[in-house]
């Protein structure tokens, strides 16, 4: 961390910090430039130290150099993690395509969904039991009957589950059924649940928040591995800007900045990084073109009827579409399907 | 609910859509434009529907006209609702002042800044005894202990007391202490959270997340009130945009659009509005100026040695001035203190 | 357009609605719905047109649901426009790449550029003689010894060149020396120079403004296609958003929604999309598997030494192992190069 | 400048940065912390040196610490600037108000403008000749036409007027009828515009960028002041965010930052900061409070009627009421109305 001296400061204020910094268990380096004093802080800093140091009488800012994160970066563990779920590795050669519907509807809907994703060469099914809703009189979900279901669909087609998690004390439950938990955009910095599942013995998908940074995000999936669990993986799904024509704005960097930074895998969803079905599959190819270790996508026999999401569901026929397309482009970066 | 036709769509198409919507149970009722044709669609929408239709044959956009809110709005109820909290009346004519430190940290911390807020003037205690913390390395909260201090520094000055709730298995625990609950930022669309305050019979303070429209706060408001729980306060603390100086962007227009479409009270946070506490007086004064109906305000009484957001907080001495100049600008626009 | 009214308008604001639009020339259309009475409004609308009608009484919002562009939209041209700049083709069945410096500097800097990009396999030469720059003691460019540089290099490689021009005055001077002019991301709303490069009869490319939607890009390139001239192209280079890690957020769907929305080329710039050198080969990939018609990159001999930009410029070899992993997620995609 | 070091970084890289820096004319110092190793780059550093750093072997990031603007800064000039535009003194004591309709559109609607706000109060009068239009098939303004009228506004009036030019070729003509030339926000970054009115012996409003930092803003002033015009006011007129129910954000904050950055003066533009007449009352007395030096405000005999921003514009009488509130806001913060 750095201290940027106001250019007017007085030789007072500079011994007293150094002083203070001194009491703090720090060493004060100053450094003299042409228009600015710089005093470095060495010692274990930490991010709230920042605060408390600008407000020293005589300094204009401070500049912290220490990236915040620990077990998730690239310095802590340099090669990719791979976490495994059944068969399915995820973060290593092979591509991953988890697809299905976005809210589990009815058992009819949730196995054809499953069938269908399966047989056109998903690896995982996807289909939500908890849902979060902006507005209080929609659709939430069927809760622990969606979550039967799941099971039910599994059992069937051997594929593994992932589903959502909202609240600390579904952890419980939601566990018994899933393969992989779930947390959604609106949860990223949710910390009671992110400790929660935390201490779960399982995968866990970490989507990332509507206006996170990546380096936010990277502190809440922190949360995860501080608390023991290593199996996380990332889920970019777009972010929020001005432009209304998206649903949000898929953040295609964030893909290779994660890889750079993180040895966590990371996929990539492009069902609500655009909002339209239109742009799901060109979406998609962007993704795998650009790193991704695989593509969360959602299906559902027919969109027009879906309680959530329909306008970015893909048909079954639009699913076997993306699926032919994707493999060339997976080969052409080279990397297989799972 | 409006379907806007694409411009070469068949007749066949558009006699589907009116055969699709009578089976639904809605009428549809036919315009042509010079360049367009547009169905309304009559009958008891919901925002769901927009999605489905989308995906119908011949259809370009679908525009709904609704708004989605209901107990919260201003044709549900056009008088100001007003919250009562002991003798303070927040949302009446009167300006109400929140005041205290970001976290409680100490007995004598929290009991000094107690009563220093309440001699310039505060009407209400604030203090986080569970506090979100981006990362998981850094302080978190007194928890339970932090509840007891705000008991304590309650019954010394006589202050209602507001402190955050992050859990919904917390607001049990919460409610016993605290007088007002505040849902934090973080937590605006933590659906199972706004369900458990909603079932308290208890003031709640929701804050604006940090990329949430106007129109999803209040939706998430609506939980809350659609659980029976019709003591709610909002808080508009900063949006999350590209400029970097302040810690985020009040958005000071949401003040008066709040007035307009909501009964509810608003509160200003100006202290997470700007992250800097030498814009926290004018920040201030904007706010009661464009109408709100409080200000919440972080004080401590060594910002340089607060655990959390010591760059934003006041000392007793700043808060004292903000006071002295927030007495005359309320009066300007016709209000008193509380 | 339509009407949306108040839920408590007057039979008397309606009527008087309907007796204003027939005055103005328009037919109102009323449809009434179980919330809200709407009125169609039919003719020749245009955009400011809602911003009248909302000021009429019982008026609670008016919605458009024409586009407001013409000549640059599918429904006008359903063919993709093709721009022909010598022997290259953008907008056809090849992909198009277009290399060089940020900015011409020397003599060496930008011969020795052009030489290796052409070997390499790039099209088209890019370098930069009228510079923006955010700082007015920064490089501003070399003027016109910049472009008779860029001469030079034609004359010897055969490539076309594109560069920049800032000013409505410039050109006429450009124009001797580009075979593309290009209309910078600080310029897509100086209407003054969009006119003026309408009326050239060279082909433009027109980069999307740092905070620009969709559709204010396209009625920019409108301007230009309104003036008579059909030769442009589109560039998307990156949003502004609240991600600090990344220059700008490269909007990958915007390709695939040009594609969908307009006939004109779309090239992405993935060195401006994210200002970084190690995230413009996986971004590259990227937009070419979202259907770009083509990129352009930044290169430069010894980016460290670059006057400009040099934190995002790939030196010779990265362009040629750039080019290398090009050519299959090209060839995936349906695309060969140019 | 400082240079922290990738945290693996070899004893050679840290020799050659240090040589490479001597070789350069800096000093490199190197700072070993804990966990990083920084050198400070002692010298007369400039922004684009950071892009050439980073990309030296061993580097993790460069942080800039000086401030890239100079003659803006209250560093080079403590006390504040006042502009003064015939008997009108802008940035002083008092309050300024500027008003007037957004376009020039007759005679008749300028000049009952006109003598409408000198009745209520206003200083300046304000009226645009030259207009931006997001699309080609908008009222674009009168011209010449228009700057004359505004002329017979000021001989008839005696109040001074304000104007935008939007090409540098228009430069000289507007300065032949304006009092103060306004650059429009859309051309905050078109630097030859402000070259050119940097040129002209008059007083200059620069509105803020749609998406432009602060930091941006001021070195866009910095322009004008380099070319040796120092009557420089700065405009904050809203900046573009994810919310919609507003035209643009108004950064409110924006008024003390630029207080305590520069000696310029700030006016605030409510009409262009909420796009909602019904919101620039309330967003006028904020922006009063927060410290504004004057206001900008869009006043129409027929808002409804207007060709341009009428959803914006403030009737006669709306505006007398707002006048007659912002005298005592004005009052309450210790200013007078000019």
């Amino acid at each position: 961390m750095f201290i940027v001296m106001h250019q007017g400061h007085t030789e007072k204020e500079l011994t007293d910090i150094l002083e203070r910094l001194t009491q703090m268990g720090f060493t004060g380096h100053v450094s003299q430039g042409v228009e600015r004093t710089v005093v470095g802080v060495v010692g274990r800093t930490y991010p709230e130290l920042k605060e408390t140091l600008e407000l020293w009488p005589g300094v204009d800012d401070v500049v912290p150099i220490s990236r915040p994160h620990k077990l998730v970066g690239r310095e802590f563990q340099p090669q990719d993690s791979v976490v495994k779920v059944g068969d399915v590795a995820i973060g290593g050669e092979a591509l991953v395509v988890i697809a299905g519907p976005c809210a589990v509807e009815t058992e009819e809907q949730l196995l054809q969904s499953a069938r269908a994703v399966k047989a056109a060469g998903a690896n995982i099914l996807r289909g939500g039991a908890f849902k979060p809703s902006t507005s209080p009189y929609s659709f939430r979900g069927l809760g622990k009957d969606g979550l039967e279901l799941l099971a039910q669909a599994r059992r069937e087609t051997g594929m593994p589950v992932i589903t959502e998690v909202m609240a600390p004390h579904d952890v419980e439950l939601v566990l018994r059924y899933a393969d992989i938990l779930q947390v959604g955009a609106r949860n990223m910095q949710n910390f009671t649940l992110l400790d929660e599942v935390g201490k779960a013995q399982m995968p866990v998908m970490l989507k990332r928040g509507l206006s996170a940074t990546i380096q936010e995000w990277l502190l809440s999936a922190e949360y995860i591995l501080a608390q023991g669990n290593r199996q996380v993986m990332l889920c970019e799904r777009g972010i929020r800007t001005f432009e209304t024509y998206t649903r949000n704005t898929m953040d295609i960097s964030a893909i290779p900045i994660i890889k750079k930074l993180s040895h966590l895998p990371i996929i990539a969803d492009p069902s609500h990084g655009t909002g339209k079905w239109y742009l799901v599959t060109p979406v998609s190819l962007a993704a795998v073109a650009a790193g991704a270790d695989g593509l969360m996508v959602e299906v559902h026999p027919s969109p027009e009827h879906a309680l959530k999401d329909g306008a970015q569901s893909l048909t079954f026929e639009n699913f076997e579409q993306l699926m032919a397309r994707v493999v060339p482009v997976a080969a052409s970066v080279g990397r297989k399907m799972a």
